[in-house]
């Protein structure tokens, strides 16, 4: 794609963390991150002022770097601090969680022990839908529902695994453990599955790997006490050496 | 296995709708049915006097039947009115839920329609545990949680849905529709993966295929108000032409 201008035009959608807005060109979108902060179940905790900033230059970062180990990405280029151009894509209405440590859900729902590491990492599909409470599905749910082929699944699953492999060893020499995070995807315009949405302080749990005990890990987790300076904290460890 | 009598010894477990006994053979156990009702979903609903004699004889001839399709299972023979003989097994601690039109958790879990035919037969896993509510896996938890190897799984789906195949149009031509069932597996003392439990109303929901609307189906789902007469009607159309 040549170096041009893209100019924002109206909004086409707007969640609790992101708004999406056209632009003349009719391929890309523009996507611009807010300062209200989400758990990573989807729960709202307030504004922290700046987070838009901080999570727009870790996702671009992110995206860039697993494209470079051929991970497609919805990624173009950077517009403004807060926001990005990405590729308009036929979105698919799954979210895809990886684990590789039990926290959160997994504790409560399987009673696994927190803080331990599962010895596969596990991969997790939720439908959105408010109502329902984001209802998990596997994918034989998805095919019979038609949100995915089992092919397209393959596909998911492939490129959720190299995500896995990459931010983890990225994030461990950074000392932060990728507990769990979670990703979307969707269909470019040749029908190729290509990753989503943001890889941000917001859909990843990440520890401190420096204390020595397992269960005292200092939580990174935005909209606790911590707030923006745990945004900070993870945007300076992404970019000490990069 | 020769034909020779087995010996009833001691009780090894009892469970809300059978009772296991040890027997003189050390690979041998005896599977006893009892007459309390139990939905699908693992709720009692009372005493179906007769009901234990019903099911016996129906899983009987299910696991015989599906031994002509080559699905290895657990039965052996028949040993009283209410009880076989069975191997034993090392059960696998799953539950495996095949679905193949929407209903119950179906519908309330993801608000498909009721009645609406799946595109795809749907396969679930669940964790037995009465505390958590019998929580919902996909094969990554099986695999990490140590319950099932990959392989192993792949070996369970293969037999879930050739057993699917196989019953829904037996059913079929007994005018009745197989919405969904439960099965459960276990390994067989050289490690083959072995169908077990029972198959019988209690464990699978079934709908009269007569009445043309769709969704007035006669349920013959037992612990209704119907109880030993659907039953006895799922058991004279089974035995109908076999």
């Amino acid at each position: 794609m040549k170096e041009q201008s893209v100019k924002k035009k109206k909004k086409v959608q707007e969640g609790k963390s992101k708004i999406l807005y056209e632009t003349d060109n009719e391929e890309l979108y523009i996507l611009e991150f807010k300062d209200s902060a989400v758990t990573l179940y989807g729960t709202k905790t307030g504004v922290v002022k700046e987070k838009s900033k901080i999570n727009n230059q870790i996702s671009s970062h992110f995206f860039s770097y697993l494209e470079s180990y051929h991970v497609p990405t919805h990624f173009v280029k950077p517009f403004s601090g807060n926001s990005m151009v990405i590729k308009k894509l036929e979105m698919i209405p799954v979210e895809v969680f990886m684990r590789n440590y039990a926290a959160g859900n997994m504790v409560k729902k399987y009673g696994v022990e927190e803080g331990k590491e599962l010895d596969h990492p596990v991969l997790e599909y939720y439908l959105k839908g408010d109502e329902k409470q984001d209802p998990m599905v596997n994918e034989h749910h998805i095919v019979a529902f038609e949100y995915a082929t089992a092919e397209e699944l393959k596909q998911i699953e492939r490129l959720a695994k190299k995500t896995n492999a990459v931010l983890k060893s990225f994030f461990y020499r950074r000392n932060i453990v990728l507990v769990e995070f979670k990703l979307k995807f969707g269909r470019n315009k040749s029908g190729k599955i290509t990753l989503a949405d943001e890889i941000s302080p917001d859909t990843c749990r990440l520890w401190n790997i420096e204390s020595e005990d397992k269960l005292n890990k200092k939580k990174f987790m935005p909209g606790k006490d911590k707030a923006i300076e745990a945004y900070e904290e993870v945007l300076s460890r992404v970019f000490k050496s990069s």
